[in-house]
């Protein structure tokens, strides 16, 4: 190992196995976390190539159990997006594309920090289960054509090891990295198509388009060379996507999509990945032809995907009669109003100080080692907290009139408090220019 | 931590105190190996400016026992060899300056791979200990002027867990870090004047002049920045010093400059560097004064240095008579020769690869992790074993003249594939041109 963190220090580009030996080594416990953490740093300034990214990927996945989808001729696809905002697309793309007849398996993380996660909004609808055996989930699939579920700790157990590390030794913004800590539980989780969204700006992980495209290049090179059909979409994440940020608001916001209607960026948004899903999975020849099939898809109160979304909240356990009643009851509180100081035009509503005052507010998590993969309470959260964009960027607002619409539980322990440090970020976020 | 690793990861300069935290953070195990490691190699990669590198010498060095000497006026003098082959000069400089009125107070390490060490030398003379007491050695340098005793485990801690993790993490060769570490351990002995050799070439760490020259800039700004008179000489390490390498060897050629004679390359170096030592001890106004004082030191079979240098070894309990009569008894014994292939001039006596046949034949060790301090099986070791150099660079020899002479233990285990080894290293070490 030694001499691996040295060739590797010094520029020169690893075989596949001699990183397979590393990540055995690692996960094994006979490398130690100090060589890890220093060959990790070495790759954080010399880079690795998409061969050597590639065999990181694929020795990842390899580390732990490796599903395998059998579905007879059918490709079974998998969506990712690297966190945002407002990010609610896997609730609309998932059932739309297995609406028009491309099966879709998801296993996602749950939220951390300003980025929500798309457990815990699903979470957020009473009696949904997200923890599913591998039987339930093969079966739900063939049946339904959907299953999205909690992160199996059973999948690339090194990248979960060496995610910690990272996150402690600041080797967590290296490109190669994350691009295959992203891929090899997309590997081990076995859908042969792979569709991913690239997020960049003030809310997402990668801050400039120029990264996003970096990113979005070597993954689609690790999926390529690992046999996988692999797109990437890449997306600002400069103002939250939609008007909702938080659980249950997201979900609601997901529905009016669903039933043809919603934001238009965040309906735009979900027919160009399912367009892109349905390419991968091979459910339309061409991407115009994807797409009209996904406008298809979404058009009216009673689309086809909105029919498919109810069949998989009801498969998983949810109830969405009981989720109406909550959610309407809770809408009849009015909510706290961050109004606008002057007249003028909205001119910025950045993702992540938003995404931050929702988190504060009650709708995630702080933060915690290990990616956000398990081991979380999720009691933490208040499904029902979050925020709500009254405007978006471009918008004219006279003096006073609310921007932002803040939710939070007012039996919530220190309510003042976090409806306090929640308003300033939203300070430090919002503006209005004459 | 975390931030401490991006912020120099980011090419950011460390303030004092952010370093002080990340030693004693470490040394109290608050910091845990993976973080130390991550930003070791960040170090590695962005460097450190004086000021830091001064701040992380001091707080290793206070991370243990600091010794503090209190000869009334008097300054007290180290010295310090990056290490080489063949490097007897403590064994003349100390008696040497002492003998000219300036104490001398050296902590040595033990040797390592192909470089040998003061202490091992010491060891080759029956009786000797190398391990005082505090006050024992307090005493002795009051009393006769010199002491040189084993490395304390009390001294620098910090140093001693860091270079052991840089030594299994590929983060040795970092000037800054090089650097702290040797002036550490000579911050905490307590010396008030400190004379460095640093050595460049094949059997010395740094191989070219200017990493020699940088290395030495620096532990000289960390001298002075922590207020003590400190001077480096730079020295090539092409050949060995002298002709003799390996302990007891290495010992009879020391007395052989201290009674007046010797190799005229180990006698000029040490003339150098005590003359460096009198003037940083204030034993004499400048170089050219320090170095006739230091040459009449020298003068003569029962030369004033040669005099101090048995008081200090009946001081340390050795016994030269019965060391005398052990090396005669093996000089009994022919040597094996390495002898000339041709007639010509010897153009390359390699340090390196002669330092490694006198291991292989005995004199040392083949490496060990924390940096040889202590912990070490100095049984290990055949006191007598080693090489003596027939010839220097540029010395004319017929064909199948003697150029080496290895000398090895016929009872020693594995005696014939010792010598094996060694000659297996001679071959690609030693060349002669017509």
């Amino acid at each position: 190992m030694f001499e691996l963190i040295e060739k590797k220090r010094n520029g020169k580009k690893l075989s596949g196995e001699e990183i397979a030996f590393i990540v055995q080594g690692y996960t094994a416990g006979t490398i130690p976390d100090c060589q890890m953490a220093a060959w990790a740093m070495a790759v954080y300034f010399q880079g690795m190539d998409t061969e050597e990214t590639a065999a990181l990927t694929l020795a990842m996945a390899q580390s732990g159990r490796m599903l395998d989808w059998h579905l007879g001729d059918r490709v079974v696809v998998d969506k990712h997006s690297t966190g945002g905002v407002g990010d609610k697309t896997t609730l609309v793309v998932g059932p739309l594309v297995a609406a028009c007849g491309v099966p879709v398996a998801k296993m996602s993380g749950r939220g951390l920090g300003h980025t929500g996660g798309t457990i815990d909004k699903l979470l957020s609808i009473p009696g949904f289960r997200v923890e599913l055996s591998e039987e339930e989930m093969y079966r739900q699939v063939e049946e339904i054509g959907l299953a999205v579920v909690a992160q199996s700790t059973f999948l690339a157990p090194a990248d979960k090891k060496l995610y910690a590390l990272r996150d402690v030794t600041a080797c967590i913004d290296s490109i190669p990295l994350i691009a295959s800590s992203v891929m090899s539980k997309k590997i081990a989780a076995g859908a042969q198509g792979i569709v991913l969204d690239v997020k960049y700006g003030s809310g997402a992980f990668m801050k400039t388009r120029d990264q996003a495209r970096q990113l979005a290049d070597i993954m689609v090179a690790i999926g390529e060379n690992l046999e996988r059909s692999t797109e990437a979409l890449i997306s600002p994440m400069e103002e939250p996507l939609g008007f909702a940020v938080g659980n249950s608001l997201e979900v609601v916001e997901a529905i009016e999509v669903l039933q043809g209607g919603g934001p238009e960026d965040l309906r735009e948004i979900c027919l160009d990945l399912a367009a892109r899903m349905l390419v991968v999975g091979g459910g339309a020849a061409d991407v115009s032809r994807a797409r009209a099939l996904a406008e298809h898809g979404l058009q009216g109160t009673m689309s086809p995907a909105w029919m498919k979304f109810r069949e998989f909240v009801v498969a998983q356990g949810g109830d969405l009669e009981a989720f109406r009643q909550r959610v309407e009851a809770r809408q009849c509180l009015e909510p706290i109003y961050y109004r606008s100081p002057n007249r003028g035009k909205v001119t910025r509503l950045d993702a992540l100080g938003i995404g931050q005052a929702a988190m504060q507010l009650g709708a995630g998590r702080a933060g915690l080692s290990g990616g956000g993969c398990d081991g979380i309470d999720p009691d933490g959260i208040d499904p029902d907290a979050g925020i709500r964009l009254c405007k978006k960027c471009g918008d004219f607002v006279e003096e006073g009139e609310p921007l932002v619409a803040l939710y939070t539980s007012l039996s919530a322990e220190n309510h003042s408090r976090r409806v306090e440090r929640a308003w300033e970020s939203l300070v430090c976020s919002v503006e209005c220019r004459e």
